[in-house]
């Protein structure tokens, strides 16, 4: 008699909340290189790799992702003393490691293989994924996600494979409100996915929360108008980016080393938590930028529908700003700190005068134009 | 014969590159509480203090300072387990491991008492910091920094304290360009710290890379009229405040949960790094919100004046954007990216149309005014 | 054998440049009243209208419009001394007057008559209109503009009394992109007036330039696709205001008292007149907030397609920067003023820290949503 | 017994409202050359002058000026039919109308010769002077205004000339808060204005109202210091430039062309008289891009301590919000719009997503630090 897995708790009603960003979190700690990503940080420096999946567990993370995205032979740099095999050895190990202490679901992703694009042939991409999949199978993770797929074919073939393996399978495209990489809409992805068996559909990365909960929207009309019933997913990007165009942050001139000024604030992944949940989306993770306080938010601002459960660090977080509370009694400064609604309804300034909203490369007409189709 | 101690290292011509803030990085991995700021995680969670420890080490850090800011039993959580001389023991444990490993210097603070304010009587701060610095004397701390003091007095105090050490000792006011709590101008401060005895003069925390770099300016054409020789130094806030008042970023609406638009790049730390060292200062290092990244960032700006030496982590970095000129030459919205110049003349973007430069509370017409005297 | 009319005129290819705004700059000029809007300046001081028609003409406006929007008995002031009769027959002695001297078209509008929404009896609201369609043909005005409708079936209603007259008919609707204010589509709403007989169809007032123009756009479509081919016209407002929602500037917080820092810029004006040419547009005027300068620009703009021919008032407009290349080769402070792309590539600052590019009354997400779909 | 002149009207305690723009006006209604800037519509076109200062009377202008600034022979266009002489008659024709009418002060202006920096001979600069303001005396104008000098030597040259005349004299210098353009400080401008004779002094043009009111601040603390009681007298720019530099709007990349976004509006214009008049300033008006209601706003604001009279425009005016009180007791979207205070502390929107606050041309670090001095 095990514990439950995740599709057991999700149909007892329970909310599942994913983890954050290993890449982009790691790239700034020193180990992943922007412009390539790639994950051979978890053998060369397994302790970093390991401090982040505690960060992310003790946030309140009900999932620890295997480290292993974007890990081909091919993207490694060159002189990288490990396989993809290694990389991914180890990476399962720490989620493993992770998961016996904290009670964690380990998850491990198929993604893009590159392949598609150039050959289209079924076996090929086929083969490349289950080659990915294997390491997985091989250390019992509990959850297959195919995640960051920009092609909804790709997506059907690699929801096949993954469903060999008899584990859950989650599905989340990485496309904004235009739809997948040819134009298919946003709602007949979500009813594919649906009926290629995916139990979990969605949306990863690139698009900024309040765009993917846009499509999230239309993915539940397309699924409730065809009777599909899949758990809904998302997991955003940590920066806002309504400049950034069809293929998201990505495009934006600040990518990938000056998007600090739209890293989100943990009222605004609060906020999106909440309009998550209230939309039915039942796995509910972040993706590039979403820190360790991120996750912690965001079980904390659901920690009504959670069983009042909070957080392992939250003893750290002032989650309920009772400090802010008294030092609001104490000092002038501290006007508005205690209040809840004040932060999440605050528009964070600059502190740089000459900074726009939107990045200069957007076309001002079309933005001018774009803001008024509502 | 051991290895040459800092001022020996000054006194060779080398710069000193400084370590970023602890506290700030820690409360977003879920291990400070802002509100109090108190370093028990040292004791709690030594793998993860020690762990930044390392990456400002990899980041090219040549110091490790103590994690033991703000340290006074009144201050601490209300249940902590542990005491401050536990706290501080823990702390220089941690410091002193790196320091073996990675040969950097350590480095223990004295701050505000606290009782300057309630006592204003010579004796009792006194005892207060000595009781702070026997500590470090016990562990045999390289260097003693009296910082984020607000009172010129009160440091002066702080550095007859630490002299008694036989340490080398730094001293940097916690002060925005109009001087120190009571007025004390600038160039005042750093006459006094100088005649005081500290070897290193300047400035840490509260107020943005630029507007220190005026301070430091200031500081040091008082110190040239007066025929004053101390190292210059300067550890900054990461986050861009100009419109925080005379308290900082402390002042800011913002503060401490919403900052995350105001964090500076690290082409921002860069551009502070060579100027910092075109003004002629030779401690250059960060304070509350300078993560790995940005110390990396600094030492790699001034790897032409540090013998080429560029830090361990910078495998990672793409310093050189090499990588970004391979992926400009390849795809068109790379464009721009292998450009270092591009990247430092960036304004970046904020993704938020509601956003200002500056915050609501600061008086429009004081900003409007302020902003014509130059 | 009299001159050409305005359809002959378009027949052989003219390209037809309307005048801009009576009652918004005369409010500026202190004669008339903002919330109101009624144009009894006509009667009360003849001088001051009359002189504001004068300058659109040395602007190079082709059309000289009577002064007598909103004029219904029931909006006039308490205590005014004029009828509607009278206020209308001193503004076609004016508009005569002008076009005598300055050889320009004269043209009255029919608009909205507020009874639509209460009765909406066809023979009501036709009554009403025939009222105010009288007073032009007695006069002989040249042109009837259906102007300023936004319900479709009162402009079919209007265009119907329109024609009666057997004067050349236009009828611009003031929707945006959404449609007329039942949702009726921009594409049906063309199709409709053009079916109903108007000449000229299009769009007027409440949205910005580049807004009316992707309405034109849609417009055209739907006429080609219909095989319709009316002459097109576009008479924008004179202010940015992509966050107006439906009812355009009307909802603004800013309107109708601050709205300064959204005024168009004269080369904002001659983007405008240039992408309306391209378009097809063959009537290009301007509504709200255009002044003489911004029609002598469209009329500058188009010289190319309008054989050379400048406005009379061009004599002091520097409208080739002439003036300003050689003021640019003699001071430093003029850099690149001589360059009309400069000019027109120019984000023209606010010199205000605290404005925000949308008003704060825009609900944030929407904003930030609303910006991708393109 | 004649009517009271000015200097008793102040001496009586009353507040003196000047006029707007000329020149700027003019240039937007197509009869002044931006670039050049000189009145030559005086004679040209003298009935749309006439309606402008039609519309200063009608707006509560206690002052008539002369229609004269920058008249030199070889600043005039070429081919100009008129020279000087002819239209600073003319000019004083109109003035001179205008005050039999509307009961105003005729005021005519002394500026800059030019010659001042090529000669700087005493007599020469006094030659040219002196023909200039022969032609005031010859027709009997009230008030000598010596404005828009930006060197203290020249002002005080100017100044003898014009007491030659036996008329009130007023001074004002067009200087930021640095000083004059040798960097004379603003304090010793006044002092030296006064002691020369000027009954009033002040500051005029160049820079924005809140910069000018801390100009004057400065010249009444300077002026107080040395005993000296001229009246205070400002005329600021009718555009927001904090980041203009020291030779303010001139130095715009916006000027002359693309200013509108800093057009202030009636509410800053009316914060301004406020601010003014309690700062003691008696002779308030505006230079240019202040407009008709502009000034109707000063003397609105003002009517409190100018015994209730309103201006005559103000008919049309809503300068008490009672249209507005009762739109917003109707219609939702006029919410807060009867509101005085709402439209004082409004920070009006700009329509433009790419515009920032201040200029790119000006140095970042230097707005950047600038802000902090306060």
């Amino acid at each position: 008699m095990g514990k439950p897995n995740i599709l057991e708790r999700l149909a007892a009603g329970e909310v599942i909340i994913g983890d954050g960003s290993y890449a982009v979190t790691l790239e700034k700690r020193g180990y992943v290189k922007a412009g390539s990503w790639t994950p051979e940080a978890a053998p060369e420096h397994p302790g970093a790799v390991e401090q982040l999946a505690i960060e992310f567990s003790r946030a309140g993370a009900d999932v620890t992702q295997t480290f292993s995205f974007w890990c081909h032979e091919k993207s490694l740099p060159k002189g990288c003393k490990y396989s993809c095999d290694e990389i991914n050895q180890v990476s399962c190990d720490i989620a493993k490691k992770i998961a016996k202490k904290y009670g964690t679901i380990t998850a491990g992703g198929l993604s893009q293989t590159g392949n598609f694009a150039r050959w289209t042939a079924k076996e090929d991409v086929q083969k490349d994924l289950r080659r990915a999949v294997n390491i997985l199978v091989k250390n019992d993770i509990d959850l297959i996600i195919c995640e960051y797929f920009r092609n909804i074919k790709e997506m059907e073939w690699a929801i096949e494979v993954a469903l060999e393996t008899g584990k859950p399978v989650a599905a989340t495209m990485c496309m904004g409100p235009t739809g997948d990489e040819e134009g298919v809409t946003v709602g007949e992805c979500a009813i594919r996915m649906a009926k290629a068996g995916a139990q979990l559909v969605g949306v990863n990365c690139l698009f900024d929360p309040p765009m993917l909960l846009e499509v999230i929207k239309d993915m539940k009309t397309s699924l409730d108008l065809f009777n599909l019933k899949p758990y809904l997913m998302v997991q955003p990007l940590g920066f806002m980016c309504p400049d950034g165009g069809s293929y998201g942050w990505v495009n934006l001139p600040e990518f990938p080393f000056a998007c600090e000024p739209r890293q989100i604030t943990r009222w605004e992944a609060r906020k999106f938590a909440r309009e998550a949940y209230d939309m039915g989306v039942r796995y509910i993770g972040g993706c590039c930028g979403f820190e360790p306080y991120h996750i912690r938010a965001i079980c904390e601002e659901l920690r009504d529908i959670r069983g009042r459960k909070i957080p392992e660090s939250s003893d750290k977080s002032d989650y309920d700003l009772s400090t802010h509370k008294e030092l609001e009694s104490k000092f002038e400064r501290y006007k508005n700190k205690g209040s809840e609604q004040w932060w999440k309804d605050m528009a964070p300034s600059t502190g740089r005068p000459m900074s726009t909203p939107f990045c200069r490369q957007t076309e001002p007409t079309c933005v001018h134009r774009a803001i008024f189709k509502k």
